[in-house]
Protein backbone atom coordinates (compact mmCIF):
# COMPACT_ATOMS: atom_id res chain seq x y z
CA UNK A 1 0.00 0.00 0.00
CA UNK A 2 3.37 2.21 0.80
CA UNK A 3 3.95 4.28 -2.88
CA UNK A 4 0.79 4.20 -4.45
CA UNK A 5 -1.47 5.42 -1.75
CA UNK A 6 0.77 7.90 -0.86
CA UNK A 7 0.71 9.40 -4.78
CA UNK A 8 -2.96 9.58 -4.46
CA UNK A 9 -2.32 11.50 -1.54
CA UNK A 10 -0.06 13.75 -3.41
CA UNK A 11 -2.19 14.35 -5.82
CA UNK A 12 -4.81 15.00 -3.49
CA UNK A 13 -3.29 17.30 -1.57
CA UNK A 14 -1.88 19.35 -4.92
CA UNK A 15 -5.27 19.31 -6.43
CA UNK A 16 -6.22 21.03 -3.32
CA UNK A 17 -3.50 23.69 -2.98
CA UNK A 18 -3.52 24.80 -6.32
CA UNK A 19 -7.18 24.72 -7.61
CA UNK A 20 -7.77 26.54 -4.51
CA UNK A 21 -4.70 29.27 -5.26
CA UNK A 22 -6.02 29.73 -8.69
CA UNK A 23 -9.11 27.73 -10.30
CA UNK A 24 -10.17 24.35 -11.80
CA UNK A 25 -9.71 25.00 -15.34
CA UNK A 26 -6.33 26.78 -14.35
CA UNK A 27 -4.92 23.90 -13.32
CA UNK A 28 -3.98 21.30 -16.25
CA UNK A 29 -3.01 17.23 -15.40
CA UNK A 30 0.76 17.63 -16.54
CA UNK A 31 1.18 20.30 -14.17
CA UNK A 32 -1.05 18.88 -10.95
CA UNK A 33 1.65 15.11 -12.07
CA UNK A 34 4.76 17.37 -11.61
CA UNK A 35 3.90 19.81 -8.51
CA UNK A 36 2.85 16.51 -7.02
CA UNK A 37 6.22 14.53 -8.18
CA UNK A 38 3.80 11.74 -9.71
CA UNK A 39 3.89 10.17 -13.09
CA UNK A 40 1.19 10.45 -15.62
CA UNK A 41 0.71 6.88 -16.11
CA UNK A 42 0.10 7.17 -11.54
CA UNK A 43 -2.42 9.72 -12.08
CA UNK A 44 -4.75 8.17 -14.43
CA UNK A 45 -4.37 4.68 -12.32
CA UNK A 46 -6.19 6.51 -9.39
CA UNK A 47 -7.97 9.27 -11.13
CA UNK A 48 -9.48 8.82 -14.98
CA UNK A 49 -9.71 12.36 -15.11
CA UNK A 50 -8.65 16.02 -13.27
CA UNK A 51 -12.74 16.27 -13.10
CA UNK A 52 -12.27 13.12 -10.38
CA UNK A 53 -9.43 14.21 -8.92
CA UNK A 54 -11.69 17.68 -8.68
CA UNK A 55 -14.44 15.36 -6.78
CA UNK A 56 -12.00 13.58 -4.32
CA UNK A 57 -10.49 17.07 -3.33
CA UNK A 58 -14.00 18.27 -3.00
CA UNK A 59 -14.83 15.67 -0.49
CA UNK A 60 -11.32 16.21 0.96
CA UNK A 61 -12.18 19.40 2.05
CA UNK A 62 -15.63 19.13 3.26
CA UNK A 63 -14.12 16.77 5.49
CA UNK A 64 -11.85 19.14 6.66
CA UNK A 65 -14.14 21.76 7.19
CA UNK A 66 -16.64 19.46 9.17
CA UNK A 67 -13.98 18.20 11.34
CA UNK A 68 -12.09 21.78 11.64
CA UNK A 69 -14.53 24.15 11.63
CA UNK A 70 -17.89 23.29 11.52
CA UNK A 71 -17.98 19.98 14.27
CA UNK A 72 -16.76 22.54 16.64
CA UNK A 73 -18.55 25.59 15.97
CA UNK A 74 -21.73 23.43 16.59
CA UNK A 75 -21.16 21.91 19.41
CA UNK A 76 -24.33 21.23 21.36
CA UNK A 77 -23.13 22.57 24.82
CA UNK A 78 -22.82 26.10 22.43
CA UNK A 79 -25.96 27.97 22.85
CA UNK A 80 -27.76 28.05 19.77
CA UNK A 81 -27.13 31.09 18.47
CA UNK A 82 -23.63 31.48 19.76
CA UNK A 83 -22.91 27.76 17.42
CA UNK A 84 -23.62 30.78 14.35
CA UNK A 85 -21.15 33.20 15.59
CA UNK A 86 -18.83 30.47 15.88
CA UNK A 87 -19.14 29.46 12.62
CA UNK A 88 -18.28 32.75 11.07
CA UNK A 89 -15.52 33.26 13.78
CA UNK A 90 -13.59 29.93 13.08
CA UNK A 91 -13.80 30.82 9.04
CA UNK A 92 -12.61 33.88 9.90
CA UNK A 93 -9.86 32.65 11.93
CA UNK A 94 -8.94 29.89 9.20
CA UNK A 95 -9.29 32.54 6.19
CA UNK A 96 -6.81 34.82 8.28
CA UNK A 97 -4.19 31.43 8.70
CA UNK A 98 -4.63 31.07 4.77
CA UNK A 99 -3.63 34.54 4.02
CA UNK A 100 -0.88 34.47 6.42
CA UNK A 101 0.50 31.33 4.43
CA UNK A 102 -0.46 32.41 0.69
CA UNK A 103 -0.93 36.60 0.50
CA UNK A 104 -4.40 35.62 -0.51
CA UNK A 105 -8.11 34.71 0.97
CA UNK A 106 -9.07 32.04 -1.45
CA UNK A 107 -12.52 32.26 -0.71
CA UNK A 108 -14.61 29.03 -0.19
CA UNK A 109 -13.49 26.18 -2.19
CA UNK A 110 -17.23 25.13 -2.92
CA UNK A 111 -18.31 28.32 -3.13
CA UNK A 112 -15.45 28.74 -5.66
CA UNK A 113 -16.10 25.62 -8.12
CA UNK A 114 -20.04 26.55 -7.42
CA UNK A 115 -19.48 29.64 -9.65
CA UNK A 116 -17.10 28.22 -12.06
CA UNK A 117 -18.42 24.76 -12.69
CA UNK A 118 -22.14 24.71 -12.20
CA UNK A 119 -23.30 25.23 -15.88
CA UNK A 120 -20.13 23.35 -17.38
CA UNK A 121 -20.21 20.06 -15.02
CA UNK A 122 -23.26 18.37 -13.55
CA UNK A 123 -21.32 15.93 -11.41
CA UNK A 124 -19.23 18.97 -9.41
CA UNK A 125 -22.83 21.00 -9.58
CA UNK A 126 -24.41 18.22 -7.30
CA UNK A 127 -21.33 17.68 -5.35
CA UNK A 128 -21.13 21.31 -4.45
CA UNK A 129 -24.78 21.33 -4.03
CA UNK A 130 -24.90 18.12 -1.88
CA UNK A 131 -22.14 20.04 0.61
CA UNK A 132 -24.28 22.99 0.57
CA UNK A 133 -26.90 21.12 1.97
CA UNK A 134 -24.48 19.50 4.26
CA UNK A 135 -23.54 22.88 6.05
CA UNK A 136 -27.14 23.72 6.10
CA UNK A 137 -27.84 20.86 8.32
CA UNK A 138 -25.34 21.81 10.99
CA UNK A 139 -27.27 25.47 10.43
CA UNK A 140 -30.57 24.24 10.66
CA UNK A 141 -30.02 21.98 14.10
CA UNK A 142 -28.46 25.06 15.45
CA UNK A 143 -31.76 27.47 14.33
CA UNK A 144 -34.22 24.44 15.67
CA UNK A 145 -32.45 24.48 19.00
CA UNK A 146 -32.31 28.43 19.11
CA UNK A 147 -36.45 28.24 18.71
CA UNK A 148 -36.83 25.62 21.29
CA UNK A 149 -34.56 27.59 23.52
CA UNK A 150 -36.38 30.60 22.88
CA UNK A 151 -33.76 32.73 21.46
CA UNK A 152 -35.48 33.07 18.30
CA UNK A 153 -39.50 33.57 17.18
CA UNK A 154 -40.38 30.14 15.35
CA UNK A 155 -39.77 29.77 11.61
CA UNK A 156 -39.24 28.68 8.22
CA UNK A 157 -35.56 26.78 9.73
CA UNK A 158 -35.17 25.18 6.36
CA UNK A 159 -35.28 28.54 4.62
CA UNK A 160 -33.49 30.06 7.34
CA UNK A 161 -30.68 27.84 7.24
CA UNK A 162 -30.15 28.28 3.12
CA UNK A 163 -30.45 32.14 4.10
CA UNK A 164 -27.55 31.61 6.18
CA UNK A 165 -25.67 29.38 3.74
CA UNK A 166 -25.94 32.48 1.14
CA UNK A 167 -24.58 35.09 3.61
CA UNK A 168 -21.56 33.16 4.25
CA UNK A 169 -20.78 31.95 1.48
CA UNK A 170 -21.43 35.48 -0.24
CA UNK A 171 -19.36 36.66 2.69
CA UNK A 172 -16.62 34.41 1.64
CA UNK A 173 -16.80 35.91 -1.93
CA UNK A 174 -16.82 39.53 -0.74
CA UNK A 175 -13.86 38.21 1.17
CA UNK A 176 -11.85 36.52 -1.38
CA UNK A 177 -12.52 39.87 -4.06
CA UNK A 178 -11.36 42.42 -1.59
CA UNK A 179 -8.63 40.00 -0.13
CA UNK A 180 -9.92 41.07 3.32
CA UNK A 181 -10.21 38.14 5.66
CA UNK A 182 -11.33 40.67 8.53
CA UNK A 183 -15.17 41.24 6.56
CA UNK A 184 -15.63 37.67 7.63
CA UNK A 185 -15.63 38.50 11.24
CA UNK A 186 -17.03 41.83 11.10
CA UNK A 187 -20.34 41.04 8.99
CA UNK A 188 -20.93 37.65 10.30
CA UNK A 189 -21.06 39.48 13.66
CA UNK A 190 -22.97 42.02 12.95
CA UNK A 191 -25.55 40.94 11.22
CA UNK A 192 -26.24 37.31 11.69
CA UNK A 193 -28.59 37.20 14.72
CA UNK A 194 -30.67 39.61 12.73
CA UNK A 195 -30.56 37.53 9.68
CA UNK A 196 -32.23 34.83 11.52
CA UNK A 197 -34.59 36.76 13.36
CA UNK A 198 -35.62 38.41 10.56
CA UNK A 199 -36.94 34.88 9.01
CA UNK A 200 -39.59 35.16 11.37
CA UNK A 201 -40.86 38.64 10.07
CA UNK A 202 -42.04 38.36 6.60
CA UNK A 203 -45.61 37.29 8.51
CA UNK A 204 -46.32 40.35 9.39
CA UNK A 205 -44.20 42.89 7.03
CA UNK A 206 -44.91 46.63 8.02
CA UNK A 207 -46.14 47.61 4.52
CA UNK A 208 -48.56 44.88 4.17
CA UNK A 209 -50.90 47.29 4.97
CA UNK A 210 -50.47 49.49 2.21
CA UNK A 211 -51.02 47.12 -0.83
CA UNK A 212 -54.09 45.65 1.19
CA UNK A 213 -55.86 46.38 -2.19
CA UNK A 214 -53.94 44.16 -4.20
CA UNK A 215 -54.34 40.90 -2.14
CA UNK B 1 -17.25 53.87 -38.28
CA UNK B 2 -19.74 51.28 -39.20
CA UNK B 3 -17.96 47.87 -39.73
CA UNK B 4 -14.94 47.75 -37.02
CA UNK B 5 -17.18 49.58 -34.26
CA UNK B 6 -19.53 46.72 -35.51
CA UNK B 7 -17.35 43.98 -35.05
CA UNK B 8 -15.76 45.45 -31.38
CA UNK B 9 -19.74 44.88 -30.50
CA UNK B 10 -20.09 42.03 -31.50
CA UNK B 11 -17.10 40.69 -29.85
CA UNK B 12 -18.13 42.38 -26.50
CA UNK B 13 -21.86 40.53 -26.90
CA UNK B 14 -19.92 37.31 -27.51
CA UNK B 15 -17.89 37.24 -24.77
CA UNK B 16 -20.89 38.57 -22.15
CA UNK B 17 -22.69 35.34 -23.54
CA UNK B 18 -20.00 32.77 -23.76
CA UNK B 19 -18.25 33.62 -20.31
CA UNK B 20 -21.79 33.74 -18.27
CA UNK B 21 -22.58 30.64 -19.44
CA UNK B 22 -19.32 29.12 -19.03
CA UNK B 23 -16.28 30.75 -17.83
CA UNK B 24 -13.51 33.07 -18.46
CA UNK B 25 -10.95 30.23 -18.53
CA UNK B 26 -13.01 28.06 -20.69
CA UNK B 27 -13.43 30.59 -24.05
CA UNK B 28 -10.60 31.41 -25.74
CA UNK B 29 -10.15 34.16 -28.27
CA UNK B 30 -10.58 31.31 -31.33
CA UNK B 31 -13.46 30.55 -30.12
CA UNK B 32 -15.19 34.15 -29.42
CA UNK B 33 -13.74 35.26 -33.09
CA UNK B 34 -15.41 32.59 -34.73
CA UNK B 35 -18.70 32.71 -32.37
CA UNK B 36 -18.86 36.44 -33.54
CA UNK B 37 -17.59 36.35 -37.01
CA UNK B 38 -14.87 38.52 -36.31
CA UNK B 39 -11.15 37.77 -37.88
CA UNK B 40 -8.46 37.30 -35.08
CA UNK B 41 -6.86 40.61 -36.43
CA UNK B 42 -9.44 42.58 -35.67
CA UNK B 43 -9.91 41.28 -32.42
CA UNK B 44 -6.61 42.46 -31.03
CA UNK B 45 -7.01 45.87 -33.21
CA UNK B 46 -9.99 46.48 -30.61
CA UNK B 47 -8.35 44.60 -27.25
CA UNK B 48 -4.95 44.11 -26.47
CA UNK B 49 -5.85 40.57 -24.55
CA UNK B 50 -8.72 38.46 -23.45
CA UNK B 51 -8.47 40.13 -20.18
CA UNK B 52 -9.32 43.66 -21.84
CA UNK B 53 -12.10 42.34 -23.64
CA UNK B 54 -13.48 40.81 -20.14
CA UNK B 55 -12.75 44.11 -18.22
CA UNK B 56 -14.85 46.04 -21.51
CA UNK B 57 -17.49 42.99 -21.08
CA UNK B 58 -17.19 43.82 -17.11
CA UNK B 59 -17.99 47.49 -17.56
CA UNK B 60 -20.63 46.96 -20.00
CA UNK B 61 -22.47 44.71 -18.01
CA UNK B 62 -22.38 47.11 -15.03
CA UNK B 63 -23.86 49.47 -17.20
CA UNK B 64 -27.06 47.21 -17.74
CA UNK B 65 -27.12 45.73 -14.43
CA UNK B 66 -27.37 50.01 -12.96
CA UNK B 67 -29.73 50.74 -16.06
CA UNK B 68 -32.44 47.44 -15.87
CA UNK B 69 -32.34 46.60 -11.93
CA UNK B 70 -30.73 49.22 -10.13
CA UNK B 71 -32.17 52.59 -11.15
CA UNK B 72 -34.99 50.66 -11.17
CA UNK B 73 -34.99 49.33 -7.79
CA UNK B 74 -33.33 52.53 -5.99
CA UNK B 75 -36.04 54.89 -7.19
CA UNK B 76 -36.36 57.66 -4.63
CA UNK B 77 -39.96 57.88 -4.71
CA UNK B 78 -40.53 54.19 -3.34
CA UNK B 79 -40.30 53.81 0.08
CA UNK B 80 -36.43 53.00 1.37
CA UNK B 81 -36.36 49.29 2.41
CA UNK B 82 -39.31 48.62 0.02
CA UNK B 83 -36.07 49.65 -2.96
CA UNK B 84 -33.98 46.59 -1.13
CA UNK B 85 -36.93 44.17 -1.55
CA UNK B 86 -37.75 45.60 -5.14
CA UNK B 87 -33.41 45.12 -6.04
CA UNK B 88 -34.06 41.34 -5.14
CA UNK B 89 -37.47 40.73 -7.47
CA UNK B 90 -36.06 42.58 -10.21
CA UNK B 91 -33.29 40.27 -9.83
CA UNK B 92 -35.07 37.20 -9.71
CA UNK B 93 -36.86 38.51 -12.63
CA UNK B 94 -33.56 38.52 -14.51
CA UNK B 95 -32.40 35.30 -13.80
CA UNK B 96 -35.61 33.92 -14.55
CA UNK B 97 -35.55 35.05 -18.10
CA UNK B 98 -32.13 33.92 -18.54
CA UNK B 99 -33.06 30.18 -17.09
CA UNK B 100 -36.04 30.27 -19.80
CA UNK B 101 -33.28 31.60 -22.42
CA UNK B 102 -30.84 29.38 -21.36
CA UNK B 103 -31.53 26.43 -19.22
CA UNK B 104 -29.35 28.01 -16.61
CA UNK B 105 -29.10 30.21 -13.96
CA UNK B 106 -25.72 31.93 -14.92
CA UNK B 107 -25.40 33.48 -11.52
CA UNK B 108 -23.86 37.03 -11.15
CA UNK B 109 -21.46 37.92 -13.68
CA UNK B 110 -19.69 39.88 -11.29
CA UNK B 111 -19.38 37.47 -8.64
CA UNK B 112 -18.50 34.20 -10.75
CA UNK B 113 -15.13 36.66 -12.48
CA UNK B 114 -14.71 37.35 -8.63
CA UNK B 115 -14.42 33.45 -7.59
CA UNK B 116 -12.97 32.87 -10.83
CA UNK B 117 -9.83 35.59 -11.45
CA UNK B 118 -9.62 37.23 -7.86
CA UNK B 119 -6.42 35.73 -6.78
CA UNK B 120 -5.40 35.32 -10.54
CA UNK B 121 -6.02 38.88 -12.46
CA UNK B 122 -5.44 42.19 -10.14
CA UNK B 123 -6.96 44.35 -13.17
CA UNK B 124 -10.09 42.03 -12.98
CA UNK B 125 -10.10 41.61 -9.26
CA UNK B 126 -10.07 45.85 -8.95
CA UNK B 127 -12.92 46.25 -11.51
CA UNK B 128 -14.84 44.13 -9.74
CA UNK B 129 -14.56 45.02 -6.36
CA UNK B 130 -15.12 48.88 -8.07
CA UNK B 131 -18.62 47.29 -9.27
CA UNK B 132 -19.55 46.01 -5.79
CA UNK B 133 -18.59 49.48 -4.07
CA UNK B 134 -21.01 50.48 -6.74
CA UNK B 135 -23.49 48.04 -6.00
CA UNK B 136 -23.11 48.70 -2.38
CA UNK B 137 -23.54 52.75 -2.93
CA UNK B 138 -27.11 52.21 -4.38
CA UNK B 139 -28.08 50.03 -0.72
CA UNK B 140 -26.24 52.25 1.60
CA UNK B 141 -28.37 55.65 -0.25
CA UNK B 142 -31.40 53.40 0.69
CA UNK B 143 -30.12 52.46 4.17
CA UNK B 144 -29.27 56.07 5.14
CA UNK B 145 -33.14 57.10 3.93
CA UNK B 146 -34.42 53.95 5.50
CA UNK B 147 -33.06 55.39 8.89
CA UNK B 148 -33.97 59.01 8.12
CA UNK B 149 -37.16 57.43 7.58
CA UNK B 150 -37.16 55.89 10.74
CA UNK B 151 -37.87 52.71 9.01
CA UNK B 152 -34.51 51.13 10.50
CA UNK B 153 -32.85 52.07 13.69
CA UNK B 154 -29.68 54.12 13.57
CA UNK B 155 -26.97 51.82 12.01
CA UNK B 156 -23.46 51.74 10.25
CA UNK B 157 -24.80 52.07 6.73
CA UNK B 158 -21.76 51.40 5.02
CA UNK B 159 -21.38 48.13 6.97
CA UNK B 160 -24.80 47.13 6.46
CA UNK B 161 -24.72 47.93 2.81
CA UNK B 162 -21.80 45.37 2.66
CA UNK B 163 -23.33 42.62 4.46
CA UNK B 164 -26.16 43.07 1.51
CA UNK B 165 -24.16 43.08 -0.89
CA UNK B 166 -22.64 39.66 0.32
CA UNK B 167 -26.24 38.30 0.89
CA UNK B 168 -27.13 39.39 -2.76
CA UNK B 169 -24.52 37.50 -4.18
CA UNK B 170 -24.17 34.68 -1.75
CA UNK B 171 -28.32 33.95 -2.89
CA UNK B 172 -27.23 34.36 -6.80
CA UNK B 173 -24.40 31.73 -6.35
CA UNK B 174 -26.76 29.19 -4.65
CA UNK B 175 -29.59 29.94 -7.08
CA UNK B 176 -26.75 29.31 -9.89
CA UNK B 177 -25.35 25.97 -7.96
CA UNK B 178 -29.14 24.67 -7.33
CA UNK B 179 -29.87 26.22 -10.94
CA UNK B 180 -33.25 27.28 -8.98
CA UNK B 181 -33.89 31.28 -9.84
CA UNK B 182 -36.91 30.78 -6.93
CA UNK B 183 -33.75 30.76 -3.92
CA UNK B 184 -33.15 34.86 -5.05
CA UNK B 185 -36.93 35.75 -4.45
CA UNK B 186 -37.54 33.75 -1.35
CA UNK B 187 -34.55 34.35 0.55
CA UNK B 188 -34.72 38.07 -0.59
CA UNK B 189 -38.15 38.47 0.51
CA UNK B 190 -38.35 36.40 3.62
CA UNK B 191 -35.00 37.93 5.41
CA UNK B 192 -33.53 41.36 3.60
CA UNK B 193 -35.63 43.63 6.61
CA UNK B 194 -34.20 41.18 8.94
CA UNK B 195 -30.46 41.43 7.73
CA UNK B 196 -30.73 44.95 7.95
CA UNK B 197 -32.34 45.61 11.24
CA UNK B 198 -30.10 43.37 12.75
CA UNK B 199 -27.35 45.57 12.35
CA UNK B 200 -28.47 47.84 15.09
CA UNK B 201 -28.44 44.68 17.26
CA UNK B 202 -24.58 44.24 17.99
CA UNK B 203 -25.13 47.29 20.32
CA UNK B 204 -26.45 45.35 22.70
CA UNK B 205 -26.22 41.98 21.75
CA UNK B 206 -28.74 39.20 24.58
CA UNK B 207 -25.33 37.17 25.61
CA UNK B 208 -23.39 40.22 25.93
CA UNK B 209 -24.42 39.97 29.87
CA UNK B 210 -22.97 36.30 30.19
CA UNK B 211 -19.38 36.89 29.23
CA UNK B 212 -19.17 40.26 31.11
CA UNK B 213 -16.43 38.56 32.61
CA UNK B 214 -13.81 39.06 29.65
CA UNK B 215 -14.90 42.45 28.72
Amino acid sequence: MGQPSQAREKLLNTAIELMSARSYADVGVQELCEHAAVKKGSFYHFFPSKRDLALAALDRQWEVVQREVLERAFDEQVPPLKRLERCFELFYDHHCGVKAQTGRVLGCPFGNLAGELSTQDEGIRLRVVRIFNGLASYIERALRDAVKAGEVPEMDTSTAAQAVVAYLEGIMLLAKATNEPGLIKQLGQSSIRGLVAGMAAPRTPPERKRRAVGE
